[in-house]
């Protein structure tokens, strides 16, 4: 392998000739191997760090604090990352110490040589164009790397929201298929009062629609960054304008209303918009998790169980007893939901060992957020596609579990009162009758009145429609 | 002791012939003793019970459901025990089985009885009103208990609120006082570049205060309840116009703008705007216990440590050393935070158990929200009078750090670049010579130039103010 | 109230003139509200303090610096404190900063003011005997409060191991009785092959009894205690033969094989051994949860769930739904178990945050073993004594279920081949057929060959005695 | 691509002609893609699969329920794989619904077609030798799995030890030259007694070190599997002496003391050896964490922190900040440990989510163990090489901080009292004396006192050394 030699304040290192990245990604990647996934496993975090330098490159041009030359060679060379150039050459470990210094001298490096290529010089000719003096003009890895997570979040949300949606979706028509199927519903698994499949399907869609909003709200509050903060949120070494004027540009760029945080200092040692936004998170994960704990309750069976639905079969359930099929996809969604809450544990963690003025723990806090969203996004796409779609009701089942349990009663109650109810609902599961049975037996109701009472209509209330 | 005897579905149980309540409530005090803290513990929730019960009986009353005089009698009661009436008689166990049924009977009884007395009847009369029939009138323990819930926490976030609030000032008055305080910032505990103790205390401020608006933002999302669902949310039992009508006496009566859920049936079975506001819990729980972990870092010492700052002392720090003082209070609301993000835990492992149509564990979720605000409260009030308000600053020190410091060379990057400024700093680093020195020696800047560059007003940056 | 004044490091302050306690004590209780639950909570924690001062006393007049007068009357002392007396004199809240040393100076007044009256002198008059000079002789709270934990946790486990033993015989009680109950198994809720109702319940036994053991392996870890260490570990201010003469003494004090740590200034900061502790705790809470959601999906129903257990009924279970039964129990048990795994977090999240010679989050580790250990106990009663106990079997239901489904025909797999039985089985669950029917159709088997092949005995295993 | 079509119970499919795996791989591969890791990540549980697919081979030949040929082409087969064959063909995703399935009939394919080749048959020729029939035979997913499973965590905990019994060496090794560097010890951040930084590295090592022998004893438990328990534990379509012979082979291939569970039944849903083994996982990470943030306090500085210890300098430590070296190893082992402590809880909630007679969430616990100790192995390694062997003492700056604090007056308790001692303490921090020069001022004790009790053998205690 040829390498080239470049020089640090640590002394000289040998890197490959043809890396675009230089000498403090080198010793980075020799530093940290825990993960083994590289910043290149999230396109969105490359994109975001491009979209930052860039941003900071036309603020810096535009106060005259870098030559025109280097600005444009630098901004082109950001336009070319974040459309998707050289995204192998970020390749430091996610998990890594310094604050999240590696992945920006990183982006300094690929984006420093690939500027001085444009400019004919040739890689780690840094006398022309400078990852620190040029590339990470006016910034600190403590302004430029936190801008550029909420960026990524937000890129990283959006495939998710359309995941999401596109379920929900799903949800909803599978609600229309069912309107009419009418069923026991079940609470603390008792058998409560007649619904309908359609509704339960409807509310499981209502339950993980309004979490497209939380994400917005969430994503909001990502908005405000620190950009021009520098080292510590005082802004040392930055122009009196450029702040307002580098954010300007990131939000023309990214097309997300990015604007300052209004406590330069306290913004860069918060993690608190990453914290809300792991709640969010979790709390997706947690109604995703609890719908595929009821999917697969309500198909459980095929023979001994509450057997109202039938999942799509998508492999053979195992290796020994034959024509089982299981539940798989939903229980690899509960896991993966299980997994997104860890991972908003490793957040809380991590934001709460922030000291003075940085959390130095903040790359764990990235890679969590941006894993989470990744496997959740494949989970919506995975259950969607693989299982609810498929979705088949078994109506005979459900209406033959509405006819047989004792939960009709409660319809009652404004008529014979819950003392008589209590009694005959006692009654009836002792000696097996139907509660319609003794009602007329006791002549508490007429039978015209019972019709009325026990019909669909009455029983499955007004806010069933 | 005097009893008498009630009757239910189970049959007939003794209960204290002075209690307030009834059978159902001493089956489940009989039943439940796993925390030994009873409901009563949390006014709020016997306030919010109480509203609650009013609203149903005014709907149910004014769409004539309710006759009149037990209508009136039972407003008249709940007025009572939300004023603070029979708070004594809330005697369950705050971890109970039953979906907080026993909660629900237990107002339900209570009410009824001070119903019943206001009628002229003797307590355990129930053929003239009674606490499921009339009481529980239009309501099932399904929709009554969680927006009672939704109620009870914005009611315990009222004095968190306020807790905060003063915190805050009490940060911001020290931010003044401080501001004059020239100081080395850090980063990853590495000097960095020079600050205000002021700016640090500011940041601590802002940071807590913009937990205010997110709590007012997640007590928005409580505001929308499934009161009128009934059962599971199909609102069977109900009269078409019943919620409406209910949620709005609710609002009035509240002065919360309570709203109905766009969905019953997923509002009932749905723990989300619980598990968000846990969320923003834990959030201000990791700002408190980061912040509480800065000031026992700035304020190590006496002599061998930071000792930027000084915090009051509160009590002798140790029964075998003399004269040591700790940092106790914020060593307390460390371990507060901490238990508050382990309660955040337990409401998500409870609001992952819901099944089907209900939540079986939302006691368990209820209860840590509470637990947590009245604890977040009581650290932060702590937090403020016996700690806050007494520190002082250590002037001498301070200034003396940032002397010897050699974070300084910052300032000079523009002016002699990064890499001669790291050649420089290396060099000081071992020589223990100052950075000064060594820039006028090899002639990098001017004397003048040196004096302008490393002023405060050049080094504190532009967003100190 | 008539007072006494007391003077320590920060001045005077005036106490409650009957209070066994002192001023430290008082400081204490003004600084820290955060719980509201006071030492004597748990009052196995008392009782190993007093055990810990009176090793120490023993350990001090043995090697002369304590003399004989003051020895003798700080070890009676501590005897009535050990037996119960004056427990409502340790009044600090369990949420303290310091370490414990408030809980300790709590010890250390309560026992030094009641060996002042054995002596004939006045409660304060401690130029006679002073807390810190006589009772806290040869210790630092950094000593004497982790041992006394250690023990405190030994003496809490007991009952706890006792309860557990309790509920372990009722499980096997039960799966005697229902020894004969064949029944369908399931796995991921899917109808698996036949096993007993009472396997199960036998399996539940083998599976919390072993944690029985795990308790016990992790007790002794806490025997390995650092009393002599003092402050810091390094045994400063102590006699030579000291510490392990004062573990001799506490070992026969307490009856618990307590021994020397191998080295004092690593014991004096690991939280290791609580940790583990919590995780046997988290351990036993998740099996308690399981086995809880298992008793909630056997007895699901009455009539549209599983139904092959009933739960005794312990209260009404709707405030609408006449007749309803829930099982309350089990839900207060899950509930519970999400508790205790949440304290293992506040445990996690304290440990992890000692510092240097010590770990200030103490109080919380103990805090949360103390109180998850006595609501471990109290599920483990309640669950044995109003659920177990009652369980019956719906033995016909049981029947029923293994006739009808296929499961049967993973018997037939080692006669007709994998490939064959998953045909038929997908033939039986498409026509409704039986297996029975379609392998004697096919004739792949004769009768004779598949009576003997379905029979309970070729079907339960051999492992099912 | 070419391909081979293959049959199973849902029809057929198409899979990559050249492909070692068969069907329900493929569909296993269609169907899961949440991590992007697939099994082969961990070859220890490739080896894991293979033995225990060899020793139920083994036994099944013994008791002649295989015939010969293709047992020992089974055998070979296995063989091959466990010595490192065909790995790349373990291609499932470590997420995936079928409590295991997919990952079981993973092997038995790569196993079966390999053994075909043995016997000269081409892939896919199933009838000569069956994934099921015969690779399986015997078995379940329920009982191999598990049994896998435990085996495999065994062998990735052999290189964890090693790397921790590596790193705990290098520590000693600075134990050892730091031994005579007397400094302050600190307890609650604030100046205690005097100790050896030697001290203060052995405790890091005696520390660590005693997670070997919990690690041992964790995997003891893991001995105990449940390999002849096949679907549910009852050993249905097992020979009666199958479990015990099969499991004597896996003993004698793994070298590990493989039994038989006590009650196979309990045995194949419960996961308590999993939690627990976990649980040590975290207690270790909680460790690493706590000394990593050691390390990083008492590096802090270089001029304005504690500064007793200088880490090496792995890379630059600002992008910004010339000059700056920041402690980037023990951040990256901080947040290692993050991520393990998360991990544990997503084993938590997936053992608590087992039901009735399986654990279908299995597959996550063991993809965390197994990833927990792989991120813990590569962050022990790191640690130790690229920071501890490095570390160096500031003996200067050690002495000068003993010198000037005041906690060596806690070594004249004994003689002057805690009260007089008190006193002096606090006189000596407000006006800036020594305790020396103050306490004979006084008189309270003579020069020579002093110099006997304030020397260091006198003040580093009896346990030091």
């Amino acid at each position: 392998m040829t390498t080239r030699l470049e020089h640090d304040l640590l002394g000289d290192l040998a890197i490959p000739a043809d890396a675009w990245y230089g000498i403090q990604t080198q010793r980075a990647v020799n530093n940290f191997a825990i993960t083994g996934v590289p910043i290149s496993h999230f396109p969105q975090l490359v994109k975001a760090l491009a979209l930052v330098k860039q941003a900071a490159a036309q603020a810096n041009r535009d106060l005259g604090i870098l030559a025109p030359g280097k600005a444009e060679a630098i901004i082109a060379a950001c336009e070319d990352v974040a459309d998707g150039a050289l995204h192998d050459q970020f390749v430091v470990d996610l998990i890594q110490g310094g604050a999240g210094t590696s992945t920006n001298m990183n982006a300094n490096e690929v984006i420093a040589n690939l500027a001085l290529e444009k400019l004919g010089r040739n890689k780690g000719e840094y006398q022309h164009l400078h990852p620190n003096d040029d590339v990470n003009c006016s910034q600190s890895t403590n302004d430029a790397y936190p801008t550029a997570a909420c960026l990524a979040i937000q890129f990283a949300a959006e495939p998710l929201v359309e995941s999401i949606r596109s379920l929900v979706n799903a949800l909803y028509k599978k609600g229309s298929e069912f309107s009419d199927v009418v069923k026991m519903g079940r609470t603390q698994l008792q058998d409560a009062v007649p619904m309908t499949l359609g509704q339960e399907f409807d509310a499981f869609a209502v339950n993980l629609s309004e979490d497209i909003d939380r994400l917005h709200e969430a994503c909001l509050l990502l908005c405000e960054v620190n950009l021009g903060g520098t080292a510590i949120g005082t802004g040392i070494n930055t122009h009196a304008d450029y702040s307002a004027l580098a954010i300007r540009h990131l939000a023309e760029l990214s097309g997300k209303p990015m604007v300052p945080a209004a406590n330069l200092i306290e913004a860069t040692s918060d993690m608190g918009a990453f914290v809300l936004f792991s709640g969010v998170l979790r709390r997706f994960a947690i109604k995703l998790g609890k719908m595929s704990n009821d999917l697969r309750l309500l198909s459980s069976g095929p023979r001994t169980g509450f057997g109202e639905i039938k999942l799509p079969p998508m492999q053979p359930g195992s290796s020994i007893m034959p024509g089982k099929v299981n539940p798989v996809i939903p229980e690899a969604v509960n896991q993966t939901a299980y997994q997104v809450m860890a991972n908003d544990l490793a957040v809380t963690l991590a934001a709460e060992a922030g000291q003075l003025q940085l959390n130095a723990m903040e790359p764990l806090i990235i890679y969590n957020l941006l894993n989470s969203m990744r496997m959740l996004g494949e989970a919506c796409h995975m259950l969607e596609q693989r299982c609810i779609v498929g979705i088949e009701a078994n109506r005979e089942r459900c209406a033959e579990l509405v006819d047989i349990s004792i939960g009709s009663i409660t319809a009652l109650v404004p008529h014979i009162g819950y003392a008589n109810a209590s009694r005959i609902a006692k009654q009836a599961l002792h000696s097996g009758g139907t509660v319609r049975e003794l009602i007329l037996a006791e002549g508490l109701l007429s039978e015209t009145e019972l019709e009325q009472l026990l019909s669909p209509q009455s029983m499955l209330g007004h806010h069933s429609a």
